[in-house]
Parts: structure tokens; sequence; C-alpha cells
């Protein structure tokens, strides 16, 4: 395969090459011209081709990587990403069903030379500026080095198990759109209002009541302090207890947030070693454990009682903060939920993080921590130093809203009877078609499901790629490792519907056929 | 002067007796039992006084903080608001013009005695929780050893020329509410939509146009990073580009919220000399510099060209990094603005900072950051680091098209005209009317005037408080110096109308006789 990157006509309009070459790849990705799945020369390779740093080559990689142009894949290179989900991109998707191997770009040389047409060209000889490579502290070295790429990879006519959050479809947005008005209408309020840096009240009372009756937490709206999601609590939380260099455990497997939060942050990694019941308890010498018990993080297990028991006696006699992620505790099909580490908390130890991205709608961005006393104070210092008054004040109004009138928990139980009833089928799809691929772990809750691979490891990685050809993604769970371990694939079924879900697992079972014919 | 602050009943509510405290304090200072300028007990007295440990009694003070009940007057002691400006409040300010001093609160004792009433009286004996105090990381310790009030202390019947945002009554809430509407319209792109971590596009597109119409800077969109406001562009540059134990240089006197961000960051401060022409270029032995050049804070000074050129050439010279704090230049009454260092910037070495919280509301929390390219990477992977999505997609979304369809600069220049006047009336009073007192610093934009003291140092602490007694406020320059210097005031008038301003003229004229006659 053989093509023009359209580079000149970018160099003509742009101050930097590195921006020209930006959007010379954006253009050919979003026109077609480098289809989904082509992978892409090496940040060496590009910066030799085109005559700019290396730096600057990384620097174009990472502005597509971080618009979801483009993918990594670790050992692996660099592919442009298999679909057209790009908000900008309309039309046709991108992604092809005959495409079924990876190309590699060969592209136009900058200088001089022929172009694929046959025509002599020349790149334009004006000086062009190169960007002064600026060093970063340790801090942003460690942010640099644990990139990771946070976007699915779905595009229209693929079926992605990727989580995608809330559709519209299923959102009551005449009464979020009554919310926002109700929230925004006093315009007075609004535009002059104060809002202390931990949030709106009505939105934190709103939480406590919620905690109160859904999660049996006693929380006053004083121990509550909102973020902008629950990532932004995790990473303050790691600046304020962890001195670099010290340990915090961390599941593993486990949310690699979670990990990329203490290890930039200069934290040692304990990883924490989970089975068929969660996270097993240790004497682990550390001061700070994160621990996912209502569902584990992305096994989906229930850590039993005496467990959470222990872990609260481990951080007395350690001195301990337990960090509580109920990241996906809303929706739940069956069974009695046991009592979060939060409730059982008698020596104030525990900080309890939630978030509304997956019961809302992911373009909203609001977690919140139900905080020990002494926390109260560093955090919501920590979350003013970044934001004096917080943002979304808004948004954080209309929520509040919309919990107290009631619209919440009725979009809570429509949604639990709707997301039931896919996991159900999901479920049984899974066993009954793919049951000599995949063992997947019980649960009753949730919005994923953990499967582990049961055929050798190498076949793993030839069906990953075979059902991608197919049409259908899902979340590889070796992101979530840190130690070896065997194969695993996490699925999230919710944002599909039973046709979809049937259609994706369909997909997948051609897609191990193919790999049955051609290995 | 002795009462009962209504304590048992909250001890009967709440699990903690930090949190009864905190209770018992906001009711009495709403319901007026304790009024603006109540000097209040120290924590050390506090924790006797209430059986309660010191850490509890800072937890307790801290929360009234941040809720802007009360204040700290370094040196001074904890005092009671001077006002009712919080929101729960309603009903009657707590602000008496009557209230000539400071009284000093007698807290009825937790035990058993009698109270004022002469009635017997005794806490009860259950068993209260005292809160585990939890240590903090290094970061967390330098954070709370830099705590700052940062509200506002006004009431509806005091004068306050402390800044506080854009008026409701002159902001165009129409055309912004369409603007949400259409935000919020297409409601699949609002609720499903993928905004990436550096904020929506339209957006930034929006400001790189306005940048290269008002400020002569020419950036893509690519390069600009949004932010809950500038100080989490700030804080974020300072991680990135600091390492713990290096120096940086910062602008004496200047903008507290930079001192902070270097010193929390572990960084050392390097204080850079301002005279009345700004910032003054030495050789100074850092890699980061933070500078206001456009209207240096708080001073106003405009940094001369010869200046800026001198400030790229040191950065040249070191590879050093300026962040070029924009924070107040939309509005201007005359003359020309200088270039910003930024379109003067040839080597990349300037990341420009901007907000709209001054020029929209304040509670739209809004900046942005525009960023030499090899920083665009980094910087948006910390902010993605604390927000893999961002919040406020809605108020991005909404303040974009309030850009495009000219509703913004129309907004500006009919503020800019409103402000113009106020500043032409308020520096024309302070020349006539306390020409004995202040010299006004000169200038031809921005949204507060500084005003060196010119009378003997002790005389500057008694006007002030006299000045606070005839109900009016004004900010004490102190805490923008970082070395010693002689007493300067900063008066922010863009909020207050011409009957106001001179009001305020008049009320700190009387406060000087007040001065005159009891010294």
């Amino acid at each position: 395969m053989n093509f023009t990157l359209p580079y000149d006509q970018y160099l003509a309009i742009h101050r930097y090459k590195y921006l020209a070459l930006y959007h010379a790849f954006r253009a050919a990705i979003l026109e077609g011209i480098l289809p989904g799945g082509t992978r892409l020369p090496s940040t060496r390779q590009l910066a030799g081709l085109y005559l700019v740093s290396r730096g600057s080559a990384s620097q174009v990689y990472d502005m597509l990587l971080a618009d979801g142009y483009i993918k990594t894949e670790k050992g692996r290179g660099t592919f442009v990403s298999d679909d057209s989900f790009f908000p900008a991109a309309g039309g046709e998707p991108v992604y092809r069903e005959d495409s079924t191997d990876h190309q590699v770009v060969d592209l136009p040389r900058v200088g001089a030379g022929l172009n694929p047409a046959g025509e002599e060209f020349r790149t334009p000889d004006r000086e062009f500026l190169e960007p002064v490579a600026i060093p970063l502290s340790s801090w942003g070295e460690r942010l640099m080095e644990r990139q990771v790429s946070i976007y699915g990879q779905t595009g229209e006519d693929a079926i992605s198990f990727r989580s995608s959050g809330m559709r519209i479809e299923h959102f009551p947005y005449g009464e979020w759109r009554s919310a926002l008005n109700y929230a925004g209408g006093k315009g007075g309020g609004m535009l002059e209002g104060y809002c202390p840096p931990q949030g709106e009240e009505s939105l934190r009372r709103a939480i406590a009541a919620h905690l109160r009756i859904t999660r049996g937490i006693r929380a006053d709206a004083e121990q509550i302090v909102l973020f902008s999601g629950s990532m932004q609590g995790i990473v303050l939380l790691v600046q304020l207890l962890l001195e670099p260099g010290e340990p915090a455990v961390v599941e593993d497997p486990g949310f690699h947030g979670i990990r990329r939060a203490v290890e930039i942050g200069g934290g040692k990694l304990l990883p924490g070693r989970v089975d068929e019941s969660g996270l097993v308890p240790e004497n682990w010498a550390a001061r700070l454990l994160f621990v996912t018990p209502s569902r584990q993080f992305p096994t989906g297990a229930v850590l039993p009682l005496d467990r959470r028991r222990s872990l609260l006696e481990w951080a007395r006699r350690q001195e301990a903060v337990i960090v509580e992620d109920d990241y996906d505790s809303e929706f739940r099909w069956g069974g009695r939920p046991i009592e979060p580490l939060k409730a059982l908390d008698r020596e104030d130890r525990v900080v309890y993080i939630g978030s509304f991205s997956n019961s809302v709608f992911s373009g909203l961005r609001l977690g919140f921590a139900v905080l020990p006393p002494s926390l109260v104070g560093p955090v919501i210092a920590a979350k003013a130093l970044y934001e004096p008054l917080p943002g979304a004040q808004l948004e954080q109004r209309a929520l509040a809203r919309f919990m107290s009138t009631g619209g919440y928990s009725r979009h809570l139980r429509r949604m639990t009877r709707i997301y039931g009833e896919r996991a159900r089928i999901f479920r049984a799809l899974l066993n009954e078609r793919l049951g000599m691929l995949f063992q997947p772990l019980p649960g009753d809750s949730g919005l994923h499901i953990y499967a582990r691979w049961l055929r050798p490891e190498q076949e793993y990685t030839a069906f990953r790629e075979a059902a991608l050809r197919r049409g259908a993604d899902f979340r590889d769970a070796a992101l979530y490792r840190i130690g070896p371990g065997s194969p695993a694939a996490c699925f999230s079924f919710s944002h599909l519907d039973a046709e979809a879900l049937e259609e994706g697992v369909n997909r997948l079972l051609l897609a191990w056929k193919d790999v049955q014919k051609y290995t």
C-alpha cells in the first residue's frame, strides 16, 4: 500500500512542522486515507522521514493519541484507531471489515523526491521552527512514562464491549433539563452565588441522604467533598497521604488509574493478591490501601465480611488509611449488598469514594469522597489549591435537584431493570456459546463481566486480533495486572441491547472459528 | 457579654463532638448570637472548654473558615466574619454598625456548671468519639501550613473594596441562557459526546481567535488547554516543571496563589523585585519564572518592552520557562496594550495563562493556558491524571457559543465602558478625599487600584480597623508581599456603582477621623 499524506498543504499553513504533521495525519485518518488498524512508523522513523526532532515526532503522536485518532499497543507499535468514533469525523466510518491486516504506512519523505503519482516534489525551503524541548520535573517524567490511552476504540459498525457510559435513550433528559433550568433559573444565585471549594451544599446533603439509605453510611454533608470525577479525589488523596518512596497497597489485578496515581505520586506499589473473594488481607507494611470491596475491579468479586473486618483491623494496627472505591455499586440484580467498609469503620480510617459517571451520564464528571473528620480540612484545602472556587456549579445544583425530587432514584430503578435483564442475557450467551473459551466470574451487580480465558495463552492474542477484524472489541484485562497472570477479558455490556449482545457474541464466535482455521 | 452557645442540642444529634461544635457555632453565627467581629477563643482554649482534642478544635475552625463564617487575622486571632453574606443566612444581616469593638466570646464550659440563666447544666455522659488524627505527607503538611482564607468578608450594608466578580445586573443573562440552551440542546451530543481532557475544541478555537485579535497571540486550538480556573493551570505547571528544592522566580509583591503553588509544590521562592515598571529583570539562577507583565499584580505596573525582551533573553540563556499570567487584561480604558510576552516569544519558552472568571462571571470557573509545543502533551497528561474527562462541558460549550456569536465581545465593550467610568470616578475620589493617606499608582486598565499608604505604619493598622468598624473593607496588600515592605491597600472598584464608591470613600474618611480622634 502506497499513498500520499497531504502534508505540504499543512506546511504552508502552520508555523510549526509538528502542527503541520499533526493536521496532515488527522485529515488522513478522518478521510480514510489511513484506515483503522494501520500501523504507523515509530517516532524515530517519523522523525527521520519528516526531518523533525524525535521530540516533535512524539508530540505529534501524543496529540493524536489524546484525540483518540491513534492508539498504542504495548510492545506492538502505534496504530490508527479501529473506528470512526471521532466526533469531527462524520460520514462513513473508517473501520473496514476487509482490512484484515495491520498495514505499515509508507510515508512520503520530506525533502525532495518522487511522490506516488510519479511527480517530483520538494518540501518548501522556508525554515521551520523546531520546538524547544522543555525538561520536566521528576513528577512530570513519571507522568509521561505512565501514559495510558483512556479512549475506547469503537466505531458505529463495530460492537464494543468497552464501557461507554449511559446511553442517551435511557436517560430522563426532560427531567434533567428541568433540573438544569431550576438550578440556573435564579440568575442571581447562579452568577454571584458563593460555592465553597468542597462543592454545593445541596448536592452534598443529597449524597449524604442517598448513602444513608442505599449504603448504610452515616455521613454528614460536612464530611463530603465533591470532585470532578473520582480520579481527582484519588490523586489528591495520594498527594495528601503518601510520602514519595512510601508503599501503598493496591489490588492486583486492580484499577490502573489508582496504580498510576500511586506511581506518579512517587509511591511504591505493594500489590495485594486478589482471589475469587477479592483482596486477600495480609500484614502489609504500609499506611495506605486502596480496595474495591463492593465489587472488586475488575474481577467483580465481593469481599466477605470477615475480610472487611480484617482490613479494618489491619488499618487500626498499622494506623493506616483505607480508600474504599465504590465505583460501581448502584446497579444490583440480586442478593443483598454487604455493608461498605465505611459503614463498619468505627475508627474513622476509611475514605469512601463514589461517582455519578456510571449512573447518570458520562459527560457529567462528578465524584465524591466521604472523609474521616481529620481529613476533611486537608482534602478541602487540596481541592481548593487547584480550584479555589469549584467548577460545574450549575451541574452540581442540577444533580442535587434531580436527586431531591426523586428523579435519580426513579432513574436508578429503571436502569437496574434494564441492565439486570442485559446482564442475564449476556451471561447466558457467554456460557452457552463461548463456554469453551471463557469462564465468566460470578456476580450479581455491576456493569461488566470479567471472564478468564480457558485456552492456551497464545490463542488469546490471536483471538483478540481476530475479534477486532470481525468487528468486536473487548478490554484485555492485562491492563489491570501488575504481576504476571493468566489472560482474561472484561466485557462491558450495559450499553448494548439484547440484539447487539447476541450479535457481539456471534462475532466473537466467528473470530474463534477464524483462529481455528488459520492457526 | 455572656451568652449560651446552643451546644447541647447538637451533641444529641451528631456522632462527633467536633461536628456538634461546628453546628453550634454555625447556628450561633447565623442567628446573630455571635455577631460579626466577635473574637473567638484560640483552638487551645476551645479544646479546653469543650473537652475536645486540639486537632478537633482546629477542625471546627477550619470548617467554619472554609464556609466563610469566620476569618483569621494573622497574629490577631480568629473572628466571626463581619457580615452575613452566607447564602444560607437569609433574614437580617448580622453585621451591626454599633458593634464598635471585637468582643471576646465567653463560651459555656462543657461538663457541668451554671448556664447564664442560672440553671445547672451537665454535658451528656455518653462517650463521644474523638476523631483519629491521620498524618499527612510532606506535601500535605506544606499545604496545611499555607492555608489562606480566600473569601471576602462583605455584607450587605458594608461596602467592600474586595473583588467580588461580575454583578448579575451587568451580565447579559438572557444571551447566556440561550447559549446554555444551545450547548445542551442536542441531548445526544451533550450526554454521550466525547470531550478530550484538554477541553471542548469549540471553546479552544474561540479562545485562539479571541487572543489573535485582542492580544496578538498566534495560537492554534491545539496549543490551548482549558482548566477550571487559572489556579489549576498554575499548580499543574509547577508540578510539571519544578523539581522539589528548585527555585522559581515570583514577583514581590505578587499573587499569593502563585507563591503558595510554588511552596506547596516543594519549590524555593526566589523573590523578584518589583518597581514602578513591574518586575526588574535580573540574572536569576532559576529555570521557572512567573510574571504579570500586562498589569503587575497587585501594583498594576505595565512592564516596558525592553524588560519584556530582557526576560525572554534571560529565559533563552537559562533555558527557562516563563509563565505569563494575564489575569486582568480584558478591561482597558486608555492607551495601547504592549504585546504580551507570548506574542514576542520566538523560542517558545512562554506559557500564557488567562481566565474568564473576571470577565464573564465568577461562578464560571474557566481558565486556559497557551502552551509551547513541547508542553502541550505533558500539560494535557497532567490535567487528564486528575480529570480523564473534563468537567463543565456544558459551560465550556455555552461559552464557545457566547463567544462565537459575538455576545462576549459585546459584553466586554459594554463592561469596559461601565468599568472605565467607575475607574475614573474612584481614582478622582481617592485623590481628592484620601490624597493625604494614599498614593494610588497610575494605571489605565484592570479592576483594582493599588495605593501606597503615605503615613506612619502603625496608623495603617488603626485605620484598617477603624474602616471595618465604619463598614468599609479593603484588601491589605501585605498578603502579597514576601519580604518586608511599606503598607499599601488594594481597592477593587468594578463591582461598585458611583454612589457606592462615594459612600465607601466617605466611610474611609470617617474612619480616618476616628483614628485621629482616638489616637
